[in-house]
């Protein structure tokens, strides 16, 4: 495993010490919390609090969507581990400014167990809390049991429409139920080439052969649909777009949002050659695109492989998408 | 190899197709030339065109860096291949407004001599043209050698003060003047961990042990200072950080820009890791850390590793480096 870190016991406090350092104006940790991250502007005057939180290992996702019209705090856990309910809480009660606070992060059992736990943590400290789950990967569960479904990078769009809506004024029912809306026009899915390294454990994820591919592993390495030989670029992207489409279903004068993401170790001029594909692919089903995302968003440290995700808008959507952000750890295209 | 592509023939073709299809605001191509990218404003008025340029395999280096108070446009080369001479002269026609044209790229022979033949070609259709060039690797050859240095990531920099420089109106005279001061004071070490392959060979780079690392390693694989043992984190940013320093030398009370650079496939966990060490390292010999900068700003395709670029201030150039910048393939910490 070859990795530049120190010891694999601080790799995370580490990590979060160099955020820190790096960027003091958009990052600090809640007082006495080492892996509770939040903006230095919390508790954001009359605004719903946005926090999420998951396993690193994904950079940018989770901390490095803090930010202006973003979101407000996250919990941060080891590599692949879920951040403990007291991390959550913690920042659950330095970002709420008395309007409540949405806990949005992807469907993990052990993340869904912590977090609920804090928020009735919370409200027993009278912080209203609600909840929206990423749900967007549609090769880990068929539709009609969508609900078990993972989340992978297609949340970075519900991070945006949820931090646009808080930043209006919304109250916390108003950005939870357009959080939701969102999150269930939003579908993705994943290849891999490769696995990654858990720094503890020293060893890949899994093996996969130097000539093949696996279709729908999720962002931890879980099985995916089908593996095979590798496959051509276009012939990738057909196959996860068309299954992507027909899942929601997308539909022709749909107009959507698209989001290729690297994993990690996918150069970018893989991610473009892909695009151009989906693009051509939508514009043959009259599905228009408003904007593009190409680039890491939600990754897996070194695993190679990308995913393709499509957002289906409406006015509001449109709007919230357009609201600037700011974050150090985003593209500008963001 | 695995990488997700169609040809590798037809690879950077459609790769600058993805691009110009994602970004149509940002990339265009000009007319008849596949590999000559400028920005849809060209020839932006009364401003210095700036054009770079390189081999293919470093996004978002080098076309990455067209955008708004930054460059104006990229010859792209086929992967680790000079770009054509035509292909400059293209863009350098496309992109003068009058004003004359910098060139503006890392110091490799075969690019020298393209850009250097396209530059001629210029003139003699009336442009004038400039060139400034990148030396920043302290590895690659001494001090009093410094004109053979390869340029890598410091680039970037040079980058935001010559686009920033001419956003400002300067002369050609004045901005190669700034630029060239700028690219005087930078300096850069990198490690790589792995090699990457170019797609057209199908093999890797180079071959390097599953426990070793080379310090100095050039971003197309070319031979470092030192083969060894990979150590950790902190001894590898001790050990490049303090020749960086002792290079120009950096000394007590500077004020300095960083970059911590990942190559391609290092997580940016470890990108952060690295920058704590630095810091610290820094903050010991008082050198001041005006502004920070971590992400991959200059690849080498899925090449594990990392550069160290510290880059000496003064009140102009500070100036410079706050201009805001817009390009879609660029961090917003840029």
């Amino acid at each position: 495993m070859k990795k530049i870190i120190n010891s694999t016991d601080n790799l995370i406090t580490e990590m979060l010490d160099g955020i820190v350092m790096a960027f003091p104006k958009d990052f600090k940790r809640v007082e006495g919390f080492d892996k509770a991250l939040i903006t230095p502007r919390a508790p954001v005057k009359n605004k719903v609090g946005i926090a999420t939180g998951g396993g690193s290992g994904h950079l940018p996702l989770f901390l490095g969507y803090i930010g202006e019209n973003l979101l407000d705090g996250a919990a941060v856990g080891d590599v692949f581990s879920s951040p403990s309910a007291e991390t959550m809480l913690a920042i659950t009660k330095a970002i709420d400014s008395g309007k409540g606070v949405l806990y949005l992060y992807g469907n993990y059992g052990g993340d869904i167990m912590n977090f609920d736990m804090a928020a009735e943590m919370a409200e027993e400290e009278g912080i209203r809390v609600e909840t929206s789950i990423g749900c967007d990967d549609v090769a880990s569960a068929p539709a009609d049991d969508a609900g078990s479904r993972r989340g992978i990078a297609g949340l970075i769009f519900a991070y945006k429409i949820a931090g646009a809506k808080a930043a209006t004024g919304a109250s916390l029912e108003e950005v939870k139920e357009t959080t939701d809306r969102a999150l269930s026009v939003i579908r993705t899915m994943g290849v891999a080439l490769s696995p990654c390294t858990i720094p503890a454990v020293g060893l890949p994820t899994f093996e996969i052969g130097d000539d093949e591919m696996e279709i729908g592993m999720g962002i931890h390495g879980e099985r995916g649909i089908k593996r095979e030989k590798l496959k051509s670029a276009d012939e990738i992207a057909s196959f996860m777009t068309e299954r992507v489409i027909d899942d929601l279903p997308f539909e022709s004068g749909d107009e959507v949002a698209v989001l290729i993401n690297g994993l990690g170790a996918t150069a970018p001029q893989e991610l473009y050659v892909t695009f151009r594909k989906v693009k051509e692919i939508l514009d043959l089903k009259k599905i228009n695109i408003y904007k593009s995302f190409v680039g890491e968003y939600a990754t897996s440290m070194e695993m190679k492989g990308l995913s393709i995700t499509l957002f289906k808008l409406d006015k509001e959507f449109k709007e919230l998408l357009d609201m600037p952000v700011h974050s150090p750890m985003l593209l500008q295209q963001f």
